[in-house]
């Protein structure tokens, strides 16, 4: 089917916010088979977005239509849809008890301020009232039209649990298999994952091969359409083992599954614990960690050793070390990685030392170097790595590799010999 | 002045890419006092982009077209142009003697690949050709049409020294005045800021006010336009000190600012150190933290206490304590916070300690629960959160909340009382 994107927003049309949303949406409906014949993007304006869905809905076979849903004054899209498609303003009691009901533990914005949000243009089935979400589809001239709200957590999940389904039963739209996987890569370049798996598109048009640069990772996306639900599987499995194989330990994951969430699995598996000492990535990495559900079965903790004294008072790295071969080296990272291991008795010490910059940078250790400190029970490592980018790039850049050497430590592609 | 930006490609359509050529034109017109009506995306097809242009000159006073002029034979826009608006193409020899001379240093793409960039429709007045460059200005129904390239850092220095000084002195348009400011809300929903600001908005036609749910926080942007600069300052400089006013200090900060930031420049005059001990937050804070180019300044570090034993071991917490009160308790952020001020030797102590979820959570302390210890010279305080979400956003809302907490004590909002 043919789809137009609508996202509405004076926060868009000044340049204040990026539309992060249109292109979501344009991503998930392209890998859906669809095809995205314009997005427009306009201010908060009643006539404009009136213009807009009717010039959408008289040339595609669907809208999307984003933001100006919420309960603020300067959200007028609802307004809009009430005139420009003569669909009066209709109250639904029951979203406003189920906004109510969802609402009453926080203390303010009760009440009065979500009434709005019960007052739908005529004709409108809510997507997802019970999660106290705006979001609604309204079907035109036959066509649906899905009014999303502007959120972008809130957007994506309607887009997926909502969007894409009902767009996949629409009028035969279903007769036809689409099967996609994300492949999660770190540690190589956008253009030489091209260079790698290139070879396997072989101009078959039911196979799309999209590359993503998605910071600090690559994903490649595998499409195959077919009306033949038994080939399109064949093909699917079979493309996915050939990608598998060339990407080898690069993947690291697909879909949904983050880095960290690769790591807790074989900790898991491998009934094995991890304690952390970071300095230059400040944090992150036990943020990532302890963003998955159930980490604390694997994850002990660790020190944010930023000044020299905690790495001297918390992790026993010795002052001589620290002066003979300053905090930013091989020296420091090990002693760390094995301090953090020994004081917390978890199987794996992992730790960092480098320099996210913007200055502190010199020429034998210019800003994005990094050492890396890895203690295991059978090993003690370190690894050096020079990234490039701003100071959150290279802190991103920095917690992503020291998860992605615990992966390999596990998956035994560190080799022993110090 | 109105005006259209069209971006044309169809890595942009399929969601490949992010737009972020449209968001940074849009900024600039909108900063430099224009104002944008729409900004629409279309594939690679010639008949999409001519009906585009041809809509947008009717509607706008002037046009900004993005993308689809480079060398290959997926850009369509020169022949696009042509066809729409009958200005068939024109061959300029002397665009390509400036190719040719430009790219003699580099071994590809010379001569041939580069001729059809010397094609440009008739009219078509070259914006920085020595630069090797695609883009041109061409004006059609006495209205100025840029046509600037898709390769960001081309298409920003063509808006910068070539587009905005030109339409600055299109008929007139310097004479309006934009001014715009973000304000920063932590700890208010949505709809209780708009409720509060509401009143002030009084249908000045010249006043806007927009509210932006950006995760944890609210954003509350004020823009004011004005043919008058002098009344335009005057009326923006009142309404800025009426929001502070009734934000009170629930606004933490403006434009680009970050809570982490400000709590670095409070410490920074203040002449104070930092240490925090996270538990259910995991090093989110300290990732905040660090994230501040400069942080080493007042940021010692902290610890990452997520298993008991690190509660004990490096914060000093009593394993009694731990036993009577459970790990989520006010006694055990209470000595947690302790704990790494008097271990760290800083000023200030920040701990927390709660359920993130999604399991943990009993009938006492549903997920959500969040503890908070606050350690200074004079003052140990605790404090108690019920935070809504996710595990990611709960974990957001403590980190930012205890980010504020150090905010609200160096600014002698907490009463010393334990």
């Amino acid at each position: 089917m043919i789809g137009e994107i609508i996202a509405i927003g004076d926060e868009l049309t000044s340049g204040r916010i990026l539309n992060t949303n249109s292109r979501f949406a344009a991503g998930c409906l392209f890998t859906a088979g669809h095809e995205i014949v314009a997005m427009a993007t306009i201010g908060d304006t009643a006539g404009e977005i009136g213009r807009a869905l009717r010039r959408a809905i008289r040339r595609a076979d669907f809208v999307i239509a984003i933001g100006g849903l919420g309960p603020t004054t300067d959200d007028r899209t609802n307004e809009a849809v009430a005139d420009a498609l003569d669909r009066p303003a209709t109250f639904h009691p029951e979203i406003l008890d189920k906004i109510k009901n969802k609402s009453s533990q926080s203390p303010e914005g009760t009440g009065q301020d979500y009434e709005k949000l019960a007052w739908l243009p005529a004709g409108a089935e809510p997507l997802k009232p019970e999660a106290r979400m705006a979001g609604y589809l309204l079907v035109h001239d036959s066509k649906p039209i899905f009014f999303l709200p502007g959120v972008p957590h809130q957007m994506k999940e309607l887009m997926n649990d909502r969007v894409l389904p009902r767009l996949a039963l629409w009028r035969g739209a279903a007769s036809t298999r689409v099967l996609q996987r994300i492949f999660k890569v770190f540690g190589l370049q956008e253009t030489a994952v091209n260079q790698k798996l290139k070879h396997i598109e072989k101009n078959d048009p039911q196979i799309r091969i999209g590359y993503y640069p998605v910071f600090p990772d690559v994903h490649v996306s595998l499409t195959v359409i077919d009306k033949n639900s038994r080939e399109a599987e064949n093909k699917f499995a079979n493309l996915t083992a050939e990608i598998q194989d060339i990407l080898s330990d690069c993947l690291y994951g697909s879909d949904e599954t983050s880095m960290a969430q690769v790591v807790g699995l074989l900790l898991t598996e491998q009934h094995k614990t991890l304690a952390v000492a970071e300095s230059c990535t400040g944090g992150l990495i036990g943020h990532k960690i302890t963003r998955v559900a159930g980490s604390s079965n694997y994850f002990a903790g660790g020190v944010i050793a930023y000044a020299n004294s905690l790495k001297e008072k918390y992790l026993d790295v010795e002052a001589g070390v620290l002066a003979d071969h300053g905090a930013v080296s091989a020296e420091v990272a090990r002693a760390m990685a094995a301090g953090i291991r020994e004081r917390t008795a978890c199987d794996i010490g992992l730790a960092t030392t480098g320099i996210a910059g913007p200055t502190g940078g010199s020429r034998e250790k210019p800003v994005g170097t990094v050492y890396f400190g890895l203690a295991a029970r059978d090993l003690e490592k370190t690894f050096k790595f020079r990234f490039d980018g701003d100071r959150r790039q290279i802190q991103e850049l920095a917690a992503q590799t020291g998860l992605d050497l615990i992966r390999r430590l596990l998956l035994d592609k560190i080799t022993k010999a110090k």
